[in-house]
């Protein structure tokens, strides 16, 4: 199995179990891992590395590409390791631990999130984990089913310990990207002209002699949550359906429409399956997360290609991709994150990106991570990166939950991670408010009455235009503004 | 004169006056003019528009690259011909226009607003009004002190008012670079690698058939005001150029920093100021605007070449630099605001971006557009293109203002146009905030002790401390966090 997994010679020694692995580790170190979306994680060393704190403890710094399969932060925050977390999570215990201020969480642009390295913001990473197919004769390591900031920690950890993950197939191999632009002031164009353009190599270069453990697992990644479509989420999506019908016949979109990016859940699920049975076709995929949705795309023949930093699938789709992976590898590539999410490339393709809300405020503006506010949810990931830089950008969320008691449309947005600049439709099942071209107070008249919940709609007019008769180009009552979400915290509802 | 400024044949019968171009306007047209930061506007026609206005009314979208020279917008205003405007201006009778709703206001990313247009979201040009050097032989159109967003303008418009202004030197020719990346699924990489990169043509391409006027001009650009440092913007700037000096001690900055970009104003023009005397030299500019700063420091040495859209300067400069302009024009390009602004290459070329902020949250959110969270100032502008990009994204302002009725640095933005994610360093004439690699937690203790006013420092620390206690990522407390622009709205004072 070594032979097969492990090319280069001279490495056999530095097989070792989780747990002596963990022993490598010392408080103050700064640590990353890889895994994006659950997938291509650290499954064995990490979770070592809490046990052992449970009788020898320590803190690190924890960077990853993005979030890391189920339980393994939680592990992490219960042993108490975690000083500082970035850019990343989506764990209810550290969440926890973040929101009470036990763990210090930075919230950053995941295509940006390399660049605290490079740049070298925070000091040199002490060891980087990287789970692996396998280790080329070259040493250079070929990545799992993420690629995320792993060449970024593999060139810049002093040590680099490899979980070989012998439960993923071989033929994976050839499906990574790796690509660096450089560091200023030597930095290149990223040349992608094509959601399918190859510009790097197939495993990240690795000096074999910062190995220092090598780890064989067996786990598969957690899998992702089955979002079955329910009356919401399905009217979201053909709201979203028709608006790109109505865009084809305006003769600004074709057909294959523009390469996608898609964020994670239900909502976003609902709008991809719903291009199955649409009149779409030749669609293709520039994003950072590939989803049980885009492999149904390309068994219904609709979608080409698809490009992303990570395959997060759920466990059915999981093992039917995986045994029969040859079929789908012509039509995928897994690139870094700082590609995948690249400003430069996104604004050239053209994508049409789409993503989840907490909250938008009636100007358009929109809360992607705080909870009333102040309490971490997940982090912004990379939707601004998206947002930002795309052609469309589309945020989708229900209009109203918890039995009508929060609106998810409101007065001013409790916290603001896509500004109104950034935000071009918003959905709800509601309906759709299509905002380009619009000043703000016109914005408003679209959402409120668009998307808003009916048993809100009424009291967001009000508020609109009463404030309004206070002027302004973004007509507010600063003592009102946030009184809904206070009334929610008092009374348990926004009315 | 005729034979020096139309190179072309065949255009001498369409020089008119500008009152008789200003009769090609009919109601609800959308209307493009040239014109950045006051370079290279519309003089005469638009002004003729308002004038006709007033005895035969209409009313039009207008689009702009960035601010009209003074007075323009303030008169269309006033004979009511705006009925929507985009997307930037610092004229106070529009900002009342604005304000009071009369006109609809289009806040955009200067960078992105050819987009609008490209992706045909807004109806057509009807007519281009282009400030010109001279026509080629071509009919291509030589720009004059600004290109903003006019390639794409001509290229758009049904019909082309050109108005060619003599009191612009011709020695100006050559110093633009006209370049477009194309429209999507073509869209082209911007092959700029250095600031001083040249990739286009040194004239606009226009269709001669498309060119429905000439108008003869001699009015000079609208004078940037002259900002005479003080003590405040003195220790802004002193405190940035430590940092710098810093950077350059940790190894992360060489004495040639980055490619610099600076907003406009007291403040930006300290710091560039500044580096004359320090210990910094082969400086460049990737920036919107050349202002006078980059003359002075181009005249001591320091400055190796600077980029931009606009060369907006005072009077007296204006003079020193076009009586001499062969000596500068080795030093400077001037570009389509779409490419002055990319973020493709402000990310590529690392550049180091200083803007100013209207207010910032102990978090790092900034406000750079509303007053009292409500009314507009100037626009975003192109803060958030290269604060978004950036590799070091810089926002200043002075700690207090009116007599110490208002705190700069707030418990919460009331508008957020650049959130904690892209601001890096914040300064004020207390000192720096360097938030790089912090969680919100530590930025605020940062924020609030380095660059709050001194009087204004224990209300800050209680509001953090007691919204600590609430818990959360980004701790705040609802009910009070705007409570101090609204108190100050009530008793004229934040305290």
């Amino acid at each position: 199995m070594y032979n097969e997994r492990i090319k280069k010679t001279g490495l056999e020694d530095r097989v070792t179990t989780a747990a002596a692995a963990a022993g490598l580790f010392r408080d103050k170190m700064v640590v990353a891992s890889s895994g994006f979306t659950k997938a291509g994680d650290s499954k064995a060393v990490l979770k070592a590395l809490a046990t052992r704190a449970a009788s020898d403890p320590l803190q690190i710094t924890l960077l990853t590409g993005a979030s890391l399969g189920h339980g393994t932060d939680g592990l992490l925050t219960a042993a108490h390791v975690l000083q500082k977390r970035m850019p990343f999570q989506v764990d209810p215990i550290l969440r926890q631990g973040i929101n009470n201020g036990e763990v210090l969480f930075i919230d950053q642009h995941l295509g940006e999130s390399a660049e605290i390295i490079h740049e070298k913001i925070i000091p040199g990473i002490d060891i980087a984990i990287i789970e692996a197919l396998l280790i080329n004769e070259d040493g250079s390591i070929v990545p799992t089913t993420s690629v995320g900031n792993s060449p970024t920690f593999a060139a810049a950890a002093n040590k680099i310990i490899v979980e070989i993950n012998t439960s993923v197939p071989l033929s994976l191999q050839g499906i990574h990207d790796i690509f660096s632009a450089g560091t200023w002031p030597d930095k290149q164009l990223i040349p992608i002209t094509e959601t399918g353009t190859r510009i790097g190599t197939s495993a990240i270069p690795v000096d074999p002699a910062k190995i220092a453990a090598i780890v064989f697992t067996e786990t598969t990644d957690s899998p992702a949550a089955i979002n079955e479509r329910d009356d919401k989420t399905r009217a979201i999506a053909a709201h979203l359906l028709q608006f790109f019908d109505h865009e084809i016949k305006k003769g600004r979109l074709l057909h294959s429409l523009r390469p996608l990016q898609s964020g994670i859940g239900k909502v976003a699920n609902a709008v991809m399956e719903g291009f199955i049975d649409g009149n779409f076709h030749h669609l293709t995929m520039y994003s950072e997360v590939i989803q049980d949705s885009a492999f149904n795309l390309i068994d219904a023949g609709k979608l080409n290609f698809a490009s992303a930093s990570s395959i997060t699938v759920s466990q059915d789709c999981y093992h039917r991709v995986f045994s029969n992976f040859e079929k789908y590898k012509p039509h995928l590539v897994l690139r870094p994150q700082d590609i995948s999410n690249a400003a430069e490339v996104i604004r050239r393709l053209g994508v049409i990106s789409i993503n989840t809300a907490i909250e938008c405020d009636i100007y358009g503006n929109v809360n992607s991570t705080h909870i009333g506010g102040t309490h971490m949810m997940n982090g912004i990931g990379g939707s601004n990166d998206f947002a930002r830089n795309a052609f469309l950008s589309i945020f989708v969320t229900q209009s109203s939950s918890k039995a009508g008691a929060i609106s998810h449309v409101v007065p001013m947005a409790s916290h603001i991670d896509n500004t109104e600049h950034d935000v071009d439709i918003f959905v709800t099942e509601n309906g759709l408010a299509d905002l380009r071209g619009l000043a703000p107070r016109e914005r408003a008249k679209v959402l409120i009455n668009n998307c808003a919940h009916a048993s809100y709609r009424d009291e967001l007019n009000d508020y609109f235009s009463n404030a309004c008769k206070a002027g302004g180009q973004t007509p507010h009552l600063l003592q009102e503004a946030l009184s809904w979400h206070a009334r929610f915290k008092e009374n348990g509802t926004m009315h």
